[in-house]
């Protein structure tokens, strides 16, 4: 896979794309991930990305040139399955998306900064618009590096062991299960019981009734999908 | 605002807070952020901060004590208004609670890694859990940083022009309306002509029902609460 992410801000996005699963993953040849700085694609002296809104109101627009620059350069080269724009009114990000995107080849994601991009961008070059939840960042690129760790992460080979993903919270529509590891007993507070006897297919059905009554107490919205 | 982030990838964590709206409110003194690397509270030789789940089963889960010792010793130090736990069983992360949470005053954030933390954690010293979505990430790091800069932004001063924030999407729970910039005519993409006539208040009209129409077509659900 390879993820091209255009951004006024590149430095913000270094440090997680150092560190941890996408690190590995990036240093396993399992995905390529570059950034382009969109004041490259400028052609006056002040590099400008943005410009005041017709119509009047607080806030910048990105303007159209530079993207539409950026993202003509990079179509030259290769085909992409998605040209993706991180905004907080796009689709919500959710686990299902996340296992899509994981089978594609190329994507493109653009980070919205200031008020966002001129409605221009999103009418011709963007196939998807998504937002990671209802509230609102800084800036798009939080929000790119979410997408990449939550699609990259489920990359066969990226995570040591493949049965971890799948019993995430989301996979099979339930919230995970209390968990415990040593000691036995802190200070008092004692793991459960059960979990030691060995008994593997009453474990498994604890599990599961509590995944259950987790996913009752705090989202029944997700039993009902 | 003081915020303190426990953590066992601080390296992760480290440019987000160096650019951008973060480091300008940092800078500005309207808050500080502390990262605490979760092996600095370990009592073993190898540092070990997770072990095997008790009753068998893929990926490590965060062991109680280092936390416990580490939010103890903050805790010693000055009086916490939350101990929040990243982590996608939590309550969803919306602007409302973004809006609550940028009034406190002193704040833990423990991000959770592998499997997560030993239930222990959750039931014994946490105050909040929140999920930023309904996805899974390979750690709470991004989830601390998504957090910390939609809460940080709203603190008064943080952002250079004020009404910015209140124009955004959810504020009013509608998305925002499209936006322009120059030029007027791009490759024959034009901008609407309502937008240059200085007719304020009709440009206002238009904003609002061009609001509406995108949450209708995108969120009704946001129309409904």
């Amino acid at each position: 896979m390879r993820i091209d992410i255009i951004t006024v801000l590149p430095e913000l996005l270094k440090s997680p794309f150092e560190a941890s699963i996408l690190k590995r993953a990036i240093d396993a040849g399992l995905v390529e991930v570059h950034f382009h700085n969109l004041r490259d694609y400028t052609t006056d002296n002040y590099k400008s990305i943005d410009d005041t809104q017709f119509g009047g109101g607080a806030g910048m627009v990105m303007m159209v040139e530079p993207i539409d620059k950026c993202i003509s350069a990079l179509k030259a080269e290769r085909d992409y399955d998605e040209v993706i724009y991180m905004t907080p009114d796009g689709e919500t990000l959710k686990q299902g998306i996340a296992n899509q995107l994981s089978l594609k080849e190329n994507m493109i994601i653009l980070c919205g900064h200031y008020k966002g991009v001129d409605q221009r961008v999103r009418d011709h070059f963007i196939t998807r618009e998504i937002s990671i939840g209802d509230y609102v960042l800084s800036g798009g690129e939080l929000g790119a590096a979410v997408l990449c760790d939550a699609v990259i992460r489920l990359i066969p080979g990226v995570l040591g062991n493949e049965t971890s993903a799948l019993t995430d919270s989301f996979q099979d529509g339930l919230l995970a299960p209390p968990i415990y590891t040593k000691p036995r007993d802190y200070k008092g507070w004692k793991v459960p019981e059960l979990l030691f006897g060995g008994n593997f297919p009453e474990i498994e059905k604890w599990r599961e009734e509590q995944a259950y009554l987790r996913t009752k107490a705090r989202r029944p919205d997700l039993l009902d999908d």
